[in-house]
């Protein structure tokens, strides 16, 4: 018998479902459109579904042991989704217990970040370690901290929000209704209006200036950064110095052994962590210098998710 | 048969031990002059035989289960004193194993602040919470964090150390070589300095001009604060803003109950704790608003650093 956990990444656009052995092996990957669901009913209701037909197309080998979660606000304390904004349901879900009256085995939820965390202990770059940081650099960042081998969800389920630390008092609006948030700055995102911002220097050659601004976006800033645009490569320095400044201050607080980088804007690596490296060097307290790694991801991209999902069932055990 | 466990504070001034039961009663306090002891070995052997005669007059009733020490710099993890700049002793000190060679029962070293975060779980303030933050307010700034029920010790025994989070980029000039730290502005001596600042203004009437500027210390600048005096008030406003701003990037890590302020600052409680959590309250991610409580220390002033270096053997019962 091989037993066999549901992945679940619900997104503001597709939710990926897998079926995941111990191993971190994906045996299916079904894609639905989370907009789709007029109502989180019909959404779980489609979610089992799909578990339940996907897991009888494997035949009578494979046992499902639990169902990880993984969703935008995701609360692991009470398994609820609390006011996530870009999903269609605005209320707080009861995800979890709406989820487990489909199933005989423990339903697991927590926020995608949090989810990302647990995949990289179980499958990923922090196999062995007990205190590290995953941080998700995408529209937005989002952070997950372990201290000795378990996610630190403080007392409401709602820590390890880095991305919404106050880097720059009074400075860019961030969704979150505060000025001058981490995310803001740093992440796909944070990263386009930088580069918009340097751009209304029109003293400046750009390979950027090609194509209407509205279509600006992390990848081509990226790309434009590999053929040595200035202003890509000027905007990423940018990045990095705000990130490394704000990693030097998270390490004062957990002292971590690595700080993990995962999602689309971490896929520009090579502009990101060794210079994010040297200044969190530059600016870390003595006692740390020289400690802690900044290490991307070894999940596979396309499937990251779905293993940091089931890996919250596979960690209990 | 009463279970006894040696506390023992070690400052740069005084070195203080206790021997504490269970309830957190104290029935010996022991002050010895640490810069008296011209080597770490003739210290730890003082401290051995100070406790070992302290227990002896007990009488036959009191059995000593362990030891706990609470020092600057003091790691957790490889029960080490590292490079505590104000102890006379330079060098790093395996002082956890020196002292073990007098004793057959655990002896467990921590920093200052954790063993205060301890003593406040196990015999004060944080009875009963699992996710809080200990704050000393003293000469510096320290932090002991406490997630899950567990000090937050990180990868290398050295977390913690939120009072060189760096809050002014560029400010003032740290100790630890930097510049900017928590602790430059929020610390006994930091409202200090705030205070010769605002001093330099002559055109604002304040007490604290009547001694000589060398003499001006928290303790008059709190006297100066109960009589209402203009330029201590706001002194202490001043340390609350930046005090509460930093607080609330610190919950967006890990969501705590509570955050327990104690040390000699913090005594002028009434100038701190409401200022200081409506600034917090202000700069809240919207999630974590009205959820985390900041409350005085409930452990008694001249024994609860003993009782803090006690917890760490209690702890682990």
């Amino acid at each position: 018998m091989i037993e066999i956990v549901a992945g679940i990444d619900i997104g503001a656009t597709n939710t990926l479902i897998g079926l995941v052995d111990k191993n971190g092996k994906n045996y299916r990957h079904i894609n639905l459109k989370t907009q789709e669901y007029a109502s989180a009913e019909l959404f779980v209701k489609k979610l089992a579904h799909a578990i339940l037909s996907a897991l009888n197309s494997l035949g009578p080998d494979y046992a499902l042991t639990g169902v990880g979660i993984g969703a935008p606000n995701g609360n692991h304390h009470n398994g609820n989704l609390e006011f996530a904004v870009n999903l269609p349901w605005k209320e707080e879900i009861p995800l979890a217990s709406m989820m487990q009256q489909y199933f005989d085995v423990p339903v697991r939820l927590t926020n995608d970040a949090n989810a990302a965390a647990m995949g990289e202990m179980i499958f990923g770059a922090a196999r062995h370690m007990k205190d590290f940081i995953v941080i998700t650099l995408g529209t937005g960042l989002g952070s997950g901290i372990v201290v000795n081998g378990k996610v630190v969800y403080g007392h409401d389920g709602n820590a390890g929000e880095l991305g919404h630390v106050i880097v720059v008092p009074g400075g860019r609006e961030c969704g979150c209704g505060r000025r001058g948030c981490l995310e803001t700055y740093v992440s796909a995102t944070g990263i386009t209006r930088t580069v918009k911002q340097m751009l209304e220097d029109k003293a400046v050659q750009s390979v950027l200036r090609d194509d209407p601004i509205e279509t600006l976006d992390s990848k081509k800033i990226y790309q434009a950064a590999v053929y040595g645009d200035e202003i890509a490569l000027k905007a990423f320095d940018v990045t990095c110095k705000i990130f490394g400044s704000s990693l030097a201050n998270t390490v004062a607080f957990s002292s971590p052994e690595a700080i993990i980088l995962s999602g689309g804007l971490a896929q520009a690596w090579q502009f990101i962590i060794e210079s994010t490296k040297r200044y969190m060097e530059d600016e870390m307290l003595k006692v740390f210098k020289n400690k802690v790694r900044i290490l991307p991801s070894e999940l596979p991209e396309n499937i990251a998710a779905i293993l940091g999902a089931a890996a919250l069932v596979w960690e209990e055990e």
